[in-house]
């Protein structure tokens, strides 16, 4: 039985997904490729480590989403460890391999850590939404240690230090002093809260590195303002799990170290590199790729999103951001179509369209393209929009509207939830008392 | 400094969470106890494990409930390993201890496996959120992998046995088929889904035992119509994990098995019974009590909901079940209300308000104590009713509304999520792809 022409997609963010969807109605078989049975938003995992939403508000099947968005696509889950270029398949960590005809790498970055002492051990990630769960947990638990033995505020048990001042960190910062002021505040009245620091470390001289410097400057007076301590020009110098030392000597006993500071192109880029040799890898790790985003050498194979190391009309390096990723997607479903009627591919051209990132209640930054910057409730207004018509799927919106509508109505969090998942059987019950 | 009567709550379940709530606004404190920081609201259980509602919509924290209907009673989060009646203090895993002048013991009750080989090890429970999660993740798992390697169907991957007939074992049957025929049956094409077979075991010789015999035979009907399996007067002999062996010899290859055939009192009545000595439990491991629910020589403590073995008039043990948890919770209340005054309690009555279980899309039992019997779509309407009311909190009930009319007009499920959550840094992120 001879099969249709397959195209293989590995990774299912928004990458992924934007090949997926523009390839819905193409006369071949499309496979989708992840490790996880769900597409994460990204963008919202901070909201589910400050308790504001849970994992199905920002998660959806793959499955659904093939079979919906995907005409049908097929979905193989599991986790690559191999690329075979010359063989044209792909290797996975359990099961047998898959053969592809073209090939789209939309595997995303991991955090790195540039190995800093004790970070990869100490800190939490943010890139997964196992991690905003398991960092959810933890800010949690300190708090409920802290109101059994208060001794432990002295020991910074409810100090959060993050590392990094891009979007995320600043997301994060913010969204995680709404919760200790406006929530927790409520679950432990005899606490002081002031005991709950959350310090924002930056290397760079400012906040968010990619918006205008005046944008910047707001969003560390707003955060300021809503008393998270941000440091500015120094770094984290290493960390033993209950102190981080700052590089300017400063050290901060600490409850919970969450790493937002870097990424690097995932694990897959290495694969390739290791195959294609010298020069196939730009700084941070990422793939180099042709103008139409194809591997050089191999035009059945593309990288896009996070893993691509493309480069706009400035010849700088394209930022690891959706949009991009999107953008990419797109443009690769045009390329297999042409490809598949024996036409070229054309160049990738990145469209900017903004940046945006949120503070908390009423505050947001967002600088378009055209010069037009958004601040305050204005800016506020336009990310909650933004996001919610990005969400996939109607039912998270709807879900997503609850929630936010009733946190900002309340300054409640319902998913306060510190839930211990293992996959176990009667006889090894889940600690839940730790 | 010397401290106010203090009234110590062990258990967040249905029968700790009435008791907070009348005792509300009485001059005293109040400290509730639990392993876990939110309230679960057991029924729905079977909803989570079959992805039709996620963690939040069944978990609400402890804290909130604590501080908005408990009048601000303290929270204090840690497992309960000895209650030490003479001390008047109960003991923790963690930590110090905690004085009471009176006690409310709470804690439920736990799956009883009776000894038969291999369940203990290779079962399910569903008692817990952690146990819906876990059971969702493996039977969602189990599918994955026959995608991958259908030679794995013989073997009996996608069948799941269900050991008990009771109310749970028939909601999560009728729950499993749905996932199965309406949802899975479209994220995998290309599965023929009859091998996902779902086998309800139930040594006596009818479901439901609880209910009218008439509806026994119609919750039969109407799971053997939606094919389930419904094995009667016939138990579960022993597993090796991979094969379930039934008492009449028959073998069947599986694989998943859900152990919902039991329950016996939590292990703190052991505790309470080493102090106590003989005739301290009955049948089941509860805790006998006198008829105020007070334990027998110490007046200052009580025992309600699956722990306590209160009687009804007719001199059998109450069944383990909701209602009887809160009716109990509000009873002890007003005795804790009297001592108070000085006054004795009066004896503790139950008040049947019925029971019911649900089937399935249209379908479920309703008995009620005027001898009314509900079925079909009255029933399943009544039963939405009565929990939509029940469910702990606003926010809940909106979201699992949305979550319903969601499933109800698409078929979908957009909680089918594979998640392994555990406390991880940075350098042992989570296996996703088992």
């Amino acid at each position: 039985m001879e099969r249709r022409h397959r195209v293989v997609v590995v990774g299912a963010g928004f990458g992924g997904l934007a090949t997926l969807r523009s390839l819905a109605d193409a006369p071949i078989d499309v496979v989708l490729v992840d490790t996880n049975n769900f597409h994460t938003f990204q963008p919202l995992l901070y909201q589910v480590a400050t308790a504001g939403l849970d994992s199905d508000d920002i998660a959806y099947p793959v499955r659904g989403i093939a079979a919906r968005h995907g005409g049908g696509a097929d979905v193989r889950l599991g986790r690559v460890v191999d690329v075979d270029l010359s063989g044209r398949r792909i290797c996975f960590e359990d099961g047998p391999a898959l053969e592809y005809d073209q090939l789209v790498l939309a595997a995303g970055a991991v955090t790195a850590t540039y190995g800093i002492p004790g970070v990869e051990e100490h800190a939490f990630g943010l890139k997964q939404l196992s991690d905003s769960l398991a960092l959810r947990a933890h800010v949690l638990r300190q708090f409920e240690r802290v109101a059994v033995d208060r001794s432990l505020i002295e020991q910074g048990a409810l100090t959060v230090v993050i590392g990094g001042g891009g979007p995320t960190g600043v997301e994060l910062a913010g969204g995680l002093v709404e919760l200790f002021d406006r929530v927790l505040a409520r679950d432990f009245p005899t606490l002081d809260l002031r005991a709950a620091r959350v310090v924002l470390v930056e290397p760079a001289d400012r906040l968010l590195g990619s918006f205008a410097p005046r944008l910047s400057e707001l969003a560390r007076r707003t955060l300021a303002s809503r008393r998270v301590e941000v440091v500015l020009g120094v770094g984290v110098a290493g960390t033993d799990g209950k102190v981080v030392e700052l590089t300017d000597g400063r050290r901060i006993p600490m409850g919970t170290l969450v790493w937002t500071a870097g990424v690097k192109a995932g694990p897959l880029a290495e694969c390739l590199a290791e195959q294609l040799g010298e020069g196939a890898l730009t700084r941070g790790g990422r793939v180099v790729v042709e103008p139409d985003l194809s591997l050089p050498g191999h035009p059945e194979v593309f990288v896009i999103g996070d893993l691509a190391g493309a480069t706009g009309d400035d010849g700088e390096l394209l930022p690891q951001v959706a949009p991009v990723a999107m953008q990419g997607g797109e443009h690769v479903a045009q390329v297999i179509r042409a490809s598949l009627d024996g036409r070229p591919g054309t160049p990738f051209r990145y469209h900017d369209k903004g940046s945006m990132a949120t503070i908390g209640r009423h505050a947001a930054v967002a600088q378009l393209p055209n010069g037009v910057r958004l601040s305050g409730t204005a800016g506020w207004l336009s990310w909650l929009g933004l996001h919610l018509v990005m969400l996939v799927g109607f039912r998270n919106r709807v879900n997503v509207l609850v929630n936010w509508a009733w946190s900002y109505l309340t300054y409640d969090r319902a998913s306060r939830l510190i839930v211990d998942v293992d996959e176990h059987p009667l006889e090894h019950p889940p600690g839940t008392s730790s």
